[in-house]
């Protein structure tokens, strides 16, 4: 027997969840429907547990400075593999627990535990259930992506899946794929004691494309793990129960290999052709990212599945949209945030509204400073990294910025909450600067900049304003 | 013989520099005088050599959660005392070097390397030299405050002045004022392994005023070292070479004491009342905060020496507002910059715009989140401490915030920057806050705060804007 609602929502992740709170606010008549595991990808195998392994590896790391800091006995800290993995699942099931028992948990017949698909528009199979929804958000998440052949080498192929199940740290591994996920693990990896061999096809890592911040990432975090740019790898049987993974002329034998070349869209199993729902080349169906409407259909797309701003953040906005929309008279558009993207790796790897690649270059003016100087960043022995400042040259305003920084993640909150405020770099120069703080590094890029802008109109100094 | 000049600037720390330069913009005609240490109080004995410090005591201490984390050998690790002083005094040379270099060390003989005293209103002494000035800029800083009684007890008395030049760290030291020097340096030495107790006639540490956040930092700091609060402060001979120091029923034998109890005007030398400057009950003369000028005076006061705003990026202000304003028609009134007072203590203790004593309690909404299960701090093991926020009632803009947290130094100046925008919670909230990360935090108070307040006017989620 069909069971009528007004809203169904296919996946129970974060933006799934979002997007559920929002329906129940305007309607009783709604389910929520994932035969996956619960928890979020969040808090299963993302930000959470990475945070986790990257904090014990930046602690056992800190140890290269103790000597020259007048601290003995750095050399007898050693890593025990097991205990590390214990801890960060620990933290994990924390922050999984966590989502559980303010969710699905409470939730009775209007949760259904079973894989969705469509069999006609707006008609859904849940496990047994039959569901006629008015209005459906699919929020389904994506996958790591692994090559078939690939697949045929078991367990020795990896991804987030599957890392943060281990028992033990492999000895060696290699990581394919060097975007945010491949290198905050591949660096935290190697720190923990790991033989790790980094590889992209890119010439890039940490998808940064600024081309001054982008090849210096590559020099700092290179002298830590080899990093193999620019050439497609390959995998085959080592003979010895181990893997051989070579790229161009390199290659090295592994125990492990981590696949880390992206995630598609879980969209398949959804049969979305009988809801009527077009699928474009890169496999999701196009939508309005202001209302995340799917053409005018009444089906909505929320959180990592549409493959844009695969961040939590924007996976929580994106479901909050698509659960208001579901159950509004008319779809709103909502306006997005300012791009934020941090790669955790040591230095951060920072971008912030627009990309370089986007830029106007003509109108564009560019400032940026190493860290080399900055008094804190030498002090705190980080002092490796540079800040990237990108303005519009008519108006002054902030655009966008690329940072390689020690704590480059709340240098990236300022700047962000700054261009969304629409500032130029003047107004910029006028907030206070504390010392010694990282952020007289930003100090330092806006006034490289106004030093080589016609900005600045008064005889003052550019950070005084009179009353 | 008396020579003619239309500025002096008595001073050569950051606020003398500072105004020095903005001066020279203007005339040819000008001298800076000091006779004391060059280099800057902030390079050499402030906040360059104690930053220094606060980083290897608190590597040192993160090895309080290595076992927990999987890293083992974290017993091993020791304080080799003269080494790290001899890294803090090595940094130390480096920013002061570099102060030097760019400053005094270039200039022939419009430096005066004396001290300089007023023998008539415009006319200073310097040396062996008669200075007759159409303007003078005093920015002679600050000295440590040491009751004469306590000076006999000798080199067991440190100041500021004194404790970057020790070559042993002291097995004990008792801190008598636990203000943000005496905090900082105090939290810092315990760490690094001396037996350190902190005392103040004051129930309340690190300056802070928020009744919530003031006893939280008492009780957390309070496990590292015995804080001994609300008695004044008593010096004796232990009779074993040490010192008896003792408050209320409190008593403790210690190798040092280091006094920072507050730092007076450097003003007595400058004989200032023969240029007809009147010293108020604090000891420092009437001056107008937006120019500096001293009464109607030809006389400007900038840096430390104003006991107002005794920071770097303050004195950097005062410096150029005075420099400016000495060679101006007629004085110009800056604006000032929205306080941020930072203790560089563990967890920070930070103060943003309005000070709790200064809210009307009436027409203030006060949010405040306890860090205990913030994910990224909870990842981080340093989830104690907490964010409170001021906001108006009426406008719903953000008037000032008290931090407790871990990178509270950040922020501090997020929140800092907002409230130079006069940004409303629900602007505030309209920003990206990127997950798993401290500013996290911030989000939970501003979410906090509209739960309880009228502000949300749409059916949206406030952090949700229509296009």
């Amino acid at each position: 027997m069909e069971e009528k609602v007004d809203v169904a929502v296919i996946g129970a992740g974060s933006a799934g969840l979002y997007a559920y709170a929002q329906v129940k606010r305007r309607t009783e008549r709604c389910v929520l429907i994932d035969g996956g595991e619960l928890g979020t990808t969040c808090s299963r195998v993302g930000c959470m547990p990475s945070k986790a392994m990257i904090q014990v590896a930046e602690d056992i790391h800190r140890r290269a400075l103790f000597e020259r800091e007048g601290i003995e006995g750095g050399d007898g800290l050693h890593v025990n593999g097991p205990d590390v993995l214990e801890h960060v699942q620990g933290l994990r099931d924390i922050f999984v627990d966590k989502v559980l028992s303010t969710t699905t948990d409470e939730m009775g017949e209007e949760f259904i535990n079973a894989n969705a698909r469509f069999l006609e528009p707006g008609l859904l199979a849940a496990g047994e259930r039959r569901i006629r929804a008015s209005k459906v958000i699919i929020a389904t998440g994506t996958a790591p992506i692994v090559p078939p052949s690939w697949k045929t080498f078991g367990e020795r192929i990896l991804t987030t899946d599957d890392i943060f199940e281990l028992e033990q740290l492999p000895e060696s591994l290699a990581v394919i794929g060097l975007g945010v996920i491949g290198l905050e693990l591949g660096q935290a990896l190697s720190r923990l004691g790991v033989e790790v061999t980094g590889i992209d096809l890119l010439e890039t890592i940490g998808n940064i494309d600024d081309p001054e911040i982008g090849p210096l990432a590559v020099q700092l975090i290179g002298k830590e793990l080899p990093l193999w740019l620019g050439q497609p790898a390959r995998i085959e049987e080592a003979g010895d129960g181990r893997l051989k993974v070579s790229a161009g002329d390199n290659s090295v034998t592994v125990e492990k290999v981590l696949v880390a070349i992206g995630r598609r869209a879980n969209l398949a199993a959804l049969d979305p052709e009988k809801a009527g729902i077009a699928l474009n080349a890169l496999g999701v169906p196009n939508y309005n990212p202001n209302t995340l409407q799917i053409d005018d259909l009444p089906v909505y797309i929320a959180g990592d599945v549409n493959l844009e701003r695969q961040l939590l953040h924007e996976a929580a906005d994106e479901g909050r949209i698509a659960g208001i929309n579901a159950v509004a008279e008319t779809p709103i558009a909502f306006r997005r945030k300012t791009p934020l993207v941090i790669t955790f790796s040591d230095p951060n790897i920072v971008m912030v509204g627009a990309r370089y690649a986007e830029l106007d270059q003509a109108h564009t003016l560019i400032g940026s400073v190493a860290l080399g100087l900055l008094g804190r960043a030498l002090i705190m022995g980080r002092n490796r990294g540079m800040l990237r400042l990108y303005a519009d040259k008519a108006s002054g305003r902030l655009l966008g910025a690329s940072l390689l920084a020690p704590h480059g993640e709340h240098l990236g909150h300022l700047l962000n909450w700054c261009i969304e405020q629409q500032l130029t770099i003047l107004q910029m120069l006028r907030m206070p600067f504390y010392h010694p703080t990282l952020e007289e590094g930003i100090q330092a890029v806006l006034r490289d900049m106004i030093g080589r802008s016609d900005w600045h109109q008064t005889p003052y100094p550019p950070d005084l304003e009179t009353l």
